[in-house]
């Protein structure tokens, strides 16, 4: 049999039994945001890790230097958000085609820079290679929390409201944009929403804050798309969820695009990913309060997108009460 | 100006600068095995990693799938080994070709279950991906260690004695042969050398010992061959070095394929890599006591194989007290 047949989830689902029998419960492997190790009484690592490879991941023409730097480190915080932790360190290893320019690279670092003093992420390490002809990064964050806050992905209960911490597809938008080669434009709302592929920011802040309200059961980062990302809370917590399209935050640059090309933006909203903010299930009796306290701390809302059903695995998509289904239903490495 | 006029090296010094300012001084970042980041009072983290990629660290027609696993975690596992560190955890990154067998993968996941099971490492993590059409492989390796046990690069000692904990040059013996297409054979010192260069047993057990006693001052893993690590170790400390060539433990077996293809073993020794045992720096008047001390535990001798001189950053061979040079000199990925 051919990977592409069994998938990159078929993949780590066949691994995944190999390597975890026998770990100490207290320790969290394969399976979520991060890996979640317990280093004393109060306190656990957070261990996150992301290949990007040129050609799959990005396209050189099409992303500065300094962006790559810059989302390569992102989309690692991100996951470090998406447990509620506080990165403390990164490491880098970059696979290098030996022609590359060091004024690109220098530019590289200084995207991996920018961000990490804005989130107070150190570089402590690496490594530098050759690579034959594409640009080969894997970047590691470790951060830390207090194991008690941990938010996983298995802990949604039948009942919560799931909500989403901005506004969904602009990233996608910009992604579709790219591919369809309409990115060449002097637009602002083109241009905002390629910024929003290229350089997404991680919600630490808002991962920080959402762990420390017991009232969260359980979190993830939008990588893959709210479909996917969505699946794997039900998969683990052995639940189902019902999405009102609706009330998917979509900006208005995203609508005015989908207007002009005659795309869905809800569509791409629920299918598209990389929106890199944060999706989480919370009891119903505390949305209201801690929504209305995380706008005050954050200065926008959150939005209440559906919720978690005891249907398991089953996810369900509404528009204005009518049950609709999408074409294109996430992201799987192997099988495109 | 193109990374190939720069080097690896030039590379890492260039971009080292830009992200150690400011670190906290008990943090070890950028320049040695591992980085190293205290825990708590007594115990710190060693965090490693390396990136292989296929045609430029392995060809996949010459390694056998087990093998390839098992030597990218050992890789790793050499470096918390050279800093004598315990190995806890490790988070492997992989970019496969889609068309890639699903049985080649297992025996690929099996190399790594069986050096991560006979070390007590877990792995507890990673990320899979597509790669367009080389396999990528980046293995993370996390490890502890009581703070002040932990050994660096940047503390030998002029006079100290340079020791290493196993035969050099069988694994640069057996890639010199698969490389001239000689491995094909049924001869067993042949699948000897070539077994040294596909499954480097790292040496945990001999680095936690070393790290136990003060009066090693300085180590690293033999990774890029003694000439190149040796002069990380003199670079770091501002000391120089004497190497008496026939001090170099060399196999039999080595010896017997260098005969036969009139190569020179002391040549493969010092500049050819992939031993991945420990070479470190003791002082001269533990170095006996010491040594009897490790044949006692490890049923094998310490190889004492020069010394550390005041001469900074210089470093000499001797063969029976005569200066020698060699044409080749360590391992810089970009410059070849």
């Amino acid at each position: 049999m051919k990977l592409s047949e069994l998938g990159e989830f078929g993949l780590i689902n066949r691994i995944a039994p190999l390597f975890l029998k026998n770990i100490d419960g207290k320790i969290k492997g394969i399976g979520d945001d991060c890996s979640v190790i317990p280093i004393s009484e109060k306190e656990s690592l957070l261990i996150t890790t992301d290949m990007l490879i040129e050609d799959i991941h990005f396209l050189c023409n099409k992303i500065s230097p300094e962006e790559l730097g810059y989302k390569s480190l992102a989309v690692n915080l991100s996951d470090i958000a998406a447990m509620g932790g506080t990165p403390h360190s990164a490491f880098l290893s970059i696979g290098i085609p030996k022609n590359t320019e060091i004024a690109w690279l220098d530019e590289f670092f200084n995207g991996i820079k920018s961000l990490a003093d804005e989130t107070n992420t150190l570089l402590l390490g690496g490594d530098t290679t050759k690579s034959i002809d594409r640009l080969v990064i894997n970047i590691v964050v470790v951060g830390k929390a207090e194991s008690s806050k941990v938010k996983y992905r298995s802990t949604a209960k039948s009942g919560d409201v799931i909500c989403v911490t901005e506004n969904i597809g602009d990233s996608g938008g910009g992604l579709k944009l790219i591919l369809e080669d309409r990115d060449d434009q002097d637009d602002s709302d083109v241009t905002g929403l390629i910024k929003a592929h290229h350089k997404p920011r991680p919600h630490i802040e808002e991962g920080k804050w959402l762990s420390a309200k017991e009232s969260v059961n359980a979190m993830i980062d939008v990588s893959d798309g709210i479909d996917s990302d969505l699946k794997r809370i039900l998969e683990q917590s052995h639940v189902g969820a019902k999405i009102n399209l609706e009330d998917i935050p979509v900006s208005g640059v995203l609508k005015r695009i989908c207007d002009i090309h005659n795309w869905n933006p809800y569509e791409i909203a629920a299918a598209s990913g990389e929106d890199y903010c944060l999706l989480f299930t919370i009891e119903k009796d505390k949305h209201d309060e801690t929504a209305e306290l995380f706008k005050n701390e954050f200065k926008r809302p959150l939005y209440n997108i559906g919720e978690i059903t005891g249907r398991e695995n089953e996810l369900n998509y509404f528009h204005k009460g009518s049950p609709v289904k999408f074409s294109k239903h996430g992201f799987d490495h192997f099988n495109q």
